[in-house]
């Protein structure tokens, strides 16, 4: 038989049962409170039909879909008809438009799953990554805002990742800002592009950028009286004063922030903060954290996101954890969040004493005990050390003068102690 | 917009919340119990190099292959480089070879997951369904036999599938049965497939589908003499008595079923069994009840299966239940397994009110209770109707009158009972 290489496809991983446990266990920590939190559970299937999913992303990232060739006779068509879910979003708002009926009214529900995307890969970006998203259709209640930020923040906190920071704008304040300041319409969008940017290029790049528009002296006046201040959220606010649209967006920022009084969650006003990605309507936030470049989760109101498939709009919020790389910080911080079960090793002595150690191991099983028999056949010494290595607390030995006298040695492997009980009592 | 047909993918699901609470308890119950008897969780990516699966499962396997279109400009090409996985164990033998020599030496492992066929839908038959395997690699003791059989069994019980039985065979008895009836090479898998189907087409089924091979008459009288029996598996312990082969063989499945002495386990020991697909080298079984046609789990030894990608061979024995075929029957018989948390609904009298009852909801789930609040903006009414068809037990209603002695109505939705106590109290 031909070797074949035994390496995953680039961009996806082989996840050990070391990985596994720290991975099962931030997604049993993020269900738990998305459950609490009355989050229902939902899922789509991994792949969509080819026309739910294009023209979604725009052109960049129809590129970045993994298509399916159609099969049989068909497949010499060199076509394709299916395509793996790029993001839990679009496929929300298929099924949403598809079972409505029979869903709450508002609806809160959160799906987590691997969404695939053919990036180039790299260190933290993979072609295959989970995402955990939370999403409430059918509310334009701020409480909506509420619900998926506080259900978030307390998903961080648990998993104690201490000094993280809401970032938070709203896209429709940001429209009324470029609107006060006489900026046409076809640049509006152009312009946010590049004021996200301004945490990474500083204010000489993003000048320097939005240079090529020939924007009007006023224009310019206006703009950077946010742009250029020390203090660009107070100047924000001063500002947008005198424009009720934009001061009511302001309003509902801080009628949002002052649901959070006594908490001890960060928030920060980001006047610039635009989010990539166009079809946010409202408040807009990202979480970000100083053990890591970029964000760690973000979201925000997309209330025309329903009209991919509906007809009528529904309102919606939602949020997600960028998870995979809050796994990263997590690993590297050597965190573990497994309880620690004492786990029971029942050696053999030999293959004669097989039906008396079996009868120990059913024992233990039966008192819900989690424990394992030896199953390498090797002798007493190599069998302890294996169970040493596995984390085993308690190895049971049996030889036969213990069996004689229906007794059973426990040996503690962490204490080095050992123990010598009556089977009975065990 | 054009309005684009909101069907998942022909043969794919959307599981809506209710679905979803089902089958990710049966999942939990499966891991819970997976885990507690030592298997270890690992995950291989949802797609592999496409030269890892082709060849793999037979001229009709491959064509039930997903495969992924190449990117960019070689998407033009219509080649596919990608391919989805197809089961559980063509991958872990690849993620074996790779990484054995960071894993332990006997190697309990699990995966529960979504593979792909392109198979044509039908009731209860989909393109996208779950396994959970099991496995144990490296080691040839019985014992890993036993592990993998109770701990199927385990899971089938705490299901509360009371009725299934263990069918057990062993494809090295059947191969020696048929050397000992004189049966050349070649035919003997030809006959296998034939035999396997007594229980659909009968004996006199199998003989017209065996006619074909001309077998010669002491042959045909060898044979018969289990197949025609009234008590096969009596019939097959005669026989084979007197041939060392099979009889080590018969001794291997005894000794198997005296590990399990005491327990309600049903087992039986049919001969004919044999298992669709080649690579079984011993102990084979597979799950039946009566709730339902065809198999609820199956699995055997596998030893040579290691070579697909390593040159060692690694002893290997492994079964699987057949999830979604479970879950049908579970649905079908209205079982649920969530455990019932009382969950409170917090009500908004009107806007103003709001601040108090987001206290209120606060104070609740810091106490680690599942709590919610109104995001519907409806009247108090709708808000308690609402709550009662989402199945809240508790509402809670704080108006003025409440709000002014600090005190709040607790409506027990099941009951339909209520109490006043002081927001000090609750």
């Amino acid at each position: 038989m031909t070797q074949i290489s035994t390496k995953p496809p680039s961009g996806t991983r082989d996840f050990l049962p070391n990985d596994m446990q720290l991975r099962q266990s931030v997604f049993q920590i993020i269900k738990d409170i998305y459950r609490k939190n009355g989050f229902l559970e939902m899922e789509t299937p991994s792949f969509e039909n080819i026309e739910t999913l294009t023209g979604k992303y725009g052109e960049e990232g129809d590129k970045l879909i993994f298509k399916i060739m159609k099969r049989g006779e068909k497949e010499k068509s060199g076509e394709a008809d299916f395509a793996l879910r790029y993001d839990l979003t679009v496929p929300l708002m298929r099924f949403y438009a598809r079972h409505q009926s029979a869903l709450p009214k508002v609806f809160k529900r959160f799906q987590i799953g691997p969404v695939w995307r053919a990036d180039r890969p790299g260190r933290g970006r993979f072609r295959e990554f989970y995402q955990c998203d939370v999403d409430i259709l059918g509310s334009n209640q701020l409480l909506s805002e509420y619900e998926v930020i506080s259900t978030l923040a307390e998903v961080l906190d648990r998993l104690g990742l201490e000094e993280y920071c809401f970032k938070i704008n709203s896209r429709a304040l940001l429209f009324a800002w470029l609107e006060a300041c006489g900026i046409p319409e076809e640049l509006k969008p152009k312009l946010l592009i590049s004021f996200d940017k301004m945490d990474k290029i500083g204010l000489d790049g993003v000048l320097q950028e939005i240079g090529q528009y020939q924007l009007a002296k006023e224009q310019s006046e206006a703009l950077n009286q946010v742009l250029a201040s020390d203090d660009r959220a107070a100047s924000m606010r001063e500002f947008i004063q005198s424009y009720p649209d934009g001061q009511a967006e302001i309003e509902q920022i801080d009628q949002l922030l002052s649901m959070f009084e006594g908490s001890q969650i960060n928030f920060q006003f980001d006047p610039l903060l635009a989010r990539g990605l166009d079809y946010y309507t409202g408040i807009i936030f990202e979480i970000e954290t100083p053990l890591m470049k970029g964000s760690i989760g973000s979201g925000g109101r997309a209330d025309n996101l329903s009209g991919l498939f509906l007809k009528q709009a529904v309102p919606l919020f939602g949020g997600s954890l960028g998870i995979e790389r809050i796994l990263l910080v997590l690993e590297e911080q050597g965190k573990t969040f497994s309880e620690d079960h004492d786990k029971y090793y029942v050696t053999l002595w030999d293959q004669d004493s097989l039906p008396d150690s079996l009868n120990l191991l059913k024992k233990l099983r039966a008192q819900g005990k989690s424990a394992e028999i030896d199953l390498t056949g090797q002798k007493l010494k190599q069998q302890l050390k294996l169970a040493s290595e596995l984390g085993y607390r308690y190895c049971l030995i049996q030889g036969p003068d213990e069996k004689a006298n229906n007794q059973v040695t426990i040996k503690d492997m962490k204490q080095g102690t050992q123990e010598l009980i009556n089977t009975s009592n065990l």
